[in-house]
């Protein structure tokens, strides 16, 4: 089974870290729009336009499913690319949903999502969680992660003082959507800063609705990867081998 | 006289605020690529294809000069600009160079340059002021600054901390380039770290230059402002009113 996994920069490679680990498939093949990322700023029309571009280029291969790495893609444009490419399509909000519930059976527990301003404002978490009548939810636009993960300053004091400003008024929380493609990266100092709250990871979220609902229960023992950016993809497979631990990969 | 203003986004808005306040023009154009900014993190290749694109919009006005007001075009794009474009073309680096020959008459002096990663990788301010005999240059790409402005994190400790964090390992500024449309708005934050070095803002080196090279003398009563951008022209110009203290702009 050959999957495509969609993201607007090198993010998604932490949904692909997930796939390889559960060995989901035999092929993915990975697109970053790297050239005009970040989607977690630009509006719904934008999103949506780049989005239909990108899926034109999954069409040059014979992909069986497009996996949506991107929180923002995945809340603004899953059903434009529904209508435009004939396989099916997953976006990892759904996904994430389904592994929330999957860990926290009580209702009145307090969630906590996190992701880009667009992924917020659209309030597809919040919908979707309380259409399960979950009762505490909290959502945070936390904008500045992304540029820390990409500057590389996870463990310094501007991340402490990051999350002193974003946390600051929470209390209590059990769980946290980790609604960005970036923040697993900084999973561990998120989850400490909130007294060990459960982290709910895109990728990890992925494999348990794609075993459910796909029934992508065959293990394959390698994976054949390629990986396609807008912009500077050498930048890219540098990154997939740092990431992914690969150390195969012909660039 | 009628000027295009061309900036990735939004920050080039500070340079139009130095062109107001010095009357130099009786129309400014304005068009922001908000919809593929940052450029600051993208590749020479990248850059130069979105700027050539951005000077076929510009050639739908009638306008006299061009001024690049990205910092990040003006290290990469700007020859290729002046081939696209019949007009004169003029950058925030060169205008930023003389504007601190004329401040800055010690060559033994030590000047910070500050910008975006493919600024300061570009090395244009630095072999520049070389150029010019100045003997102790220090360049340090800030890539946090940008969102912090646009996250409006300013008054933040997160600031505090991220100053610490960059100029952790420097002494006695003379004088600082803020190689950035953004930075301006941290300009005395950034000063007073630095114990109040001499700044150098890319508007005023920008009104500078101008004057010196183009004879931009005359002084217009009203500028009428014209404000384009790829994605969510509204809001980029509610971004205008505020920093421009516009009263009657109509949106």
């Amino acid at each position: 089974m050959k999957a495509g996994v969609f993201d607007s920069g090198i993010g998604g490679l932490t949904v692909v870290k997930s796939l390889l680990g559960h060995k989901l498939f035999d092929e993915i093949i990975y697109y970053g729009d790297t050239a005009r990322v970040p989607y977690g700023s630009k509006d719904k029309n934008t999103i949506i336009r780049y989005s239909l571009e990108v899926s034109e280029f999954f069409k040059n291969f014979d992909i069986d499913i497009l996996i949506v790495a991107c929180n923002t893609v995945s809340a603004y444009a899953l059903e434009e690319l529904r209508d435009s490419i004939n396989i099916p399509v997953v976006g990892v909000i759904e996904a994430g949903v389904l592994s929330l519930e999957n860990q926290i059976k009580n209702k009145k527990s307090n969630i906590l999502i996190l992701g880009t301003k667009a992924t917020i404002n659209s309030k597809k978490y919040k919908l979707a969680l309380e259409e399960k009548q979950y009762q505490n939810i909290t959502s945070i636009a936390t904008g500045l992660f992304v540029p820390i993960v990409e500057e590389g300053l996870e463990k310094t004091q501007i991340l402490d003082k990051t999350l002193e400003y974003y946390f600051k008024d929470l209390n209590n929380i059990d769980a946290v959507i980790l609604g960005c493609t970036h923040f697993p990266l900084i999973e561990n100092k998120i989850s400490s800063f909130l007294n060990n709250a459960k982290t709910i990871h895109s990728g990890e979220a992925i494999v348990e609705f794609l075993e459910k609902n796909y029934n992508c229960h065959q293990k394959h023992t390698e994976t054949k990867l390629n990986f396609f950016a807008s912009e500077n993809p050498d930048s890219l497979k540098k990154v997939a081998v740092k990431w992914l631990g690969i150390k195969n990969l012909i660039i």
